[in-house]
């Protein structure tokens, strides 16, 4: 169905079969991509980075998302802005490098050259009645929220930011995102689609046959109950995990942390989700031996023992704890690949003596080269004639959730 | 033509002219591909190896033919499996690695466990309406013949295998196929179609220009007349030929070998083919001096001096002579993609240093590279706008054959 | 588009805007490459190469060109040949190597066996009512004109070569073109439509941006004024620069050298362009410290101090002064490949100790290594859903007759 128009692809989502996993096309089709992009994908306020990546005016980089390519830029202290890598002469890339440095955006090839507000300065030898103005770059939409980088690709108006992601700015004040630095990062390209990427995030049901390492940081009855949000474990295992879960959060909330879940509907923007909830007794962090990895971060005065997943969409995550935060990055890039990236944050005030890197990765990178594997193994299952869908578990609540927030996306 | 369906490609076979090779699309395109899957290649019982790959219960390979993954795995010592590498979960792999041993076929996503027999264990947590016998895997036809292992793809009921294979068990048994032992295996994929591959298999008129260690074995008169098959060659090279054939015929029947021809016509289920003549004069084997590499197979208290080509379908082949035997898969992979795959057998009783490699080898393994190269030219001069279909020779009887098999397949 | 009819492909066309760049199908998609193929590509007399390559009867090398391979062989002292490089029996190709010597053209499959005139000579073992004299190579259409190979793919006549590039015989005379030799040659493959390639070849307003060495050789005036054919710069610049070139063109005249422009209008079937100027001051030859690499070419007795730009069509480009001769092969490959091959010329009489290739290919090296990056950067930024066609400059006047003259192909 490479070439199934937008109609035949309504179709088969409005045949979907609610508690299963999607028809192999949502998986593996060209076509289904290029919706997912226009009606999905472009729609989102997607993260793409950290601020402190781009600290002076003029630095850059790039954020490959399908087949497109974004030019993050500061343009001073206060403003950073988002360009779409065309040229507006003859669609030149301007910026080629990963990232770097532009006072002013210079195209390679004729040398055009915008402000970093995106305005055309400069065009030699154009014919009288060219019009400056009306060949800015293409911008895109923008945002910086507690030191994290938004972008959002849609022509028109997207939804409004702080209606949509207000609430969560008190946690993330709490965790000191803003002022964090980057400790580590690193990439896990994965040749699945997207939607594996994230069913594969959003559900805990593999943990204890995929990540040994994951599980040994984790309470079991935690795992089961909210392993993949407020309310993706079954009934019993939620009832009995809830007065502990509440017992712990009197304590953060006294400690002076905001406490609270998010648990969007499938009807909602962007299926945001936040479950907050202790370590495992006896592990300060999540770490191999539960010893904290870095200083304490944010406004904490003291550990208060918690553990967070923040979703601001399915593309975008953060796992903190009380001494590092992890950026997930899930971009879709083509039909069967996807980037993921992670940043490792820690406090900004945290020199480098206090940190030690290979510890605060330990478990998530082993955790993420194992859903690399596992994800590709499932993609590649799917591609089989005898792929059909199948049913979900009572530990996949939150994929079932993510996929009917998808189809609504495709306008169902 | 890459979208092209069903019904165009019907007419564009019906307008095959006969005596000439066929038109373009049914060696490039990727929908003529998906159609030969659907209507032959899912349709035929092909050979996927030989059952001493998985001596013990939970063995198993993994046998790739199109965009398919089939498990291929030990029951018990009565029974072996097949089943699509396709979990009904979610669809992942359940094996990665090319072969191994599975006590149980364990899904390394979510543990979903499967017995040796397809049927589902064990799934935690899964919704009380779940109906563990519902989620079987799907199973793959396969069947054990003298040692040789067959599957077939088709969703409903496969060819009777006894019916369309019975009468070939006498000399798969003279030749010990059951007992025998995998001296070598090698592949040899091969940038081609199916077809190119299997139309270069199935004549001889390019052995004279291609290949001088395979016509150094083969007495030339012999190449000529039957080198393709018992009717392949011009109608006077096989009168000249039928006397000394038959006193071959008679020598061999004499020392216990059953003789018979099978040579059947393009209406048939699988185009099977046997062709047994005498080796070339001085020769013992098909070797470079002609001299033995491994002690007789089988049945034999003396050699023959015979030499067998034995043809399931066009996908599968067995060549053999008094000391060893050859299994070539031919396995459809892409449109212009296929793997050739090589097992030589010897004699089961046969100790390590009673076989010659290097010896045994020389012959074929310097054909098949060779074969490698002129098919993978040929679909490169296809592709081009010019290329036309051509006349057949005399000595090409058998790809003519094969081409009204095919398009007999497709429903014509 | 992928699947786009011509009927489609003319739509889009018949919407481009005068001035701006072509929309994005036209750089990106197969459908389009496709058409650019049947009507465009194959209808041109396409330079191939230099006689002196294949000196001796049986020499050849292959020239690729989109999906096609194009035998070009010597037959004999006054003739060289061109086939599709398909036997007529099956289709293999007949040469594998890129060159070589083929006494006769025999298949390495089945030894059909070809005289180098094209046709059939022997063919084994084929049916009676065979007709060889109906299975000649199928040829291609082929002229050598002062020692340059051109190709012309079409299944009918093509142009008569003589009425369209006759008058060039003059020049290319007084470069000794015919008698030179190959001092160097080196290839750019180049991953952007062949219309990219061209476009950047037929305007100088990259130049001062992109080409730091160029730039160095040449005078800015005549950059600007005629930097990509006569009459390619702005209005002003052109007014400015005529008289310096009236007075080069008398002196040059004086001394023997063929004096005149050609710049064809985009109804002219191959978009002809001659534009000799005078070299930049102190300037001998086009080299970093502007002294001769090479002995003078061709009938000069004295420099005279030119440099020529001679285009056969967009795909065949020749550059040079009075000490070598760069020849410029644009070849479309695919809809994001092209094939940039250069092959320097210099005198047939100078002996190798006379010719410094180093310092012959400063500059045009490292400008065409240049032009491959931009270019490339180039089709990387066009393929964003943001490309928009954009408005050309007053010095890219060639490109915009080329894009007419592109358009008029497609039957505009």
């Amino acid at each position: 169905m490479s070439d199934a128009p937008i109609e035949s692809i309504k179709r088969l989502a409005a045949n979907a079969r609610l508690g299963y996993s999607l028809e192999q096309p949502f998986y593996t089709s060209d076509a289904v991509f290029e919706a997912d992009m226009d009606h999905v994908i472009s729609q989102k306020w997607i993260m793409a980075g950290h601020v402190s990546c781009i600290p002076n005016r003029g630095d850059y980089f790039l954020y490959k998302i399908g087949g497109e390519q974004i030019i993050i830029i500061r343009e001073n202290t206060e403003s950073i802005r988002a360009f779409f890598n065309v040229c507006r002469h003859r669609g030149s890339t301007l910026c080629s490098a990963q990232s770097g440095n532009m006072p002013k955006l210079v195209c390679p090839y004729h040398a055009w050259t915008y402000e970093l507000d995106g305005r055309l300065l400069a065009a030699r030898l154009m014919p009288q009645d060219f019009d400056k103005a009306e060949n800015s770059l293409f911008a895109c939409h923008i945002r910086e929220f507690h030191g994290l980088i938004f972008i959002n690709m849609c022509e028109g108006s997207p939804p409004d930011f702080d209606a949509t992601f207000g609430d969560m700015g008190a946690i993330l004040d709490y965790h000191g995102i803003a002022d964090a630095r980057i400790a580590h990062a690193a990439s896990y390209p994965t040749a699945a689609n997207w939607k594996l990427v994230v069913e594969n995030f959003f559900e805990c049901y593999h943990c204890v046959p995929s990540h040994p390492e994951f599980c040994s940081m984790h309470a079991a009855d935690s795992l089961v109950a909210v392993g993949a949000g407020p309310s993706s474990g079954p009934a019993d295992a939620l009832i009995t995990f809830a007065p502990k879960l509440k017992a712990w959060e009197a304590q953060a909330r006294a400690l002076g942390r905001p406490i609270g879940t998010i648990d969007e509907p499938p009807e909602s923007s962007h299926l945001r989700l936040l479950m907050q909830r202790m370590n495992k007794d006896g592990y300060a962090a999540e770490t191999q031996d539960g010893t904290a990895p870095a200083p304490l971060m944010g406004k904490r005065n003291s550990p208060d023992g918690g553990r967070m997943h923040l979703s601001f969409s399915p593309f975008s995550q953060i796992v903190a704890d009380d001494h590092f935060v992890i950026l997930f990055l899930f971009t879709p890039r083509g039909a069967m690949q996807s980037d993921v990236e992670m940043i490792w944050l820690v406090d900004g005030r945290a020199g480098a003596d206090q940190v030690d890197v290979d510890k605060m990765i330990w478990g998530y990178h082993a955790t993420t080269m194992q859903d690399k594997k596992i994800t590709e193994d499932n993609q590649a299952g799917i591609r089989s004639s005898r792929y059909r869908p199948g049913r979900y578990s009572d530990q996949e609540g939150s994929v079932i959730k993510f996929q009917n927030w998808y189809l609504a996306q495709l306008g169902l």
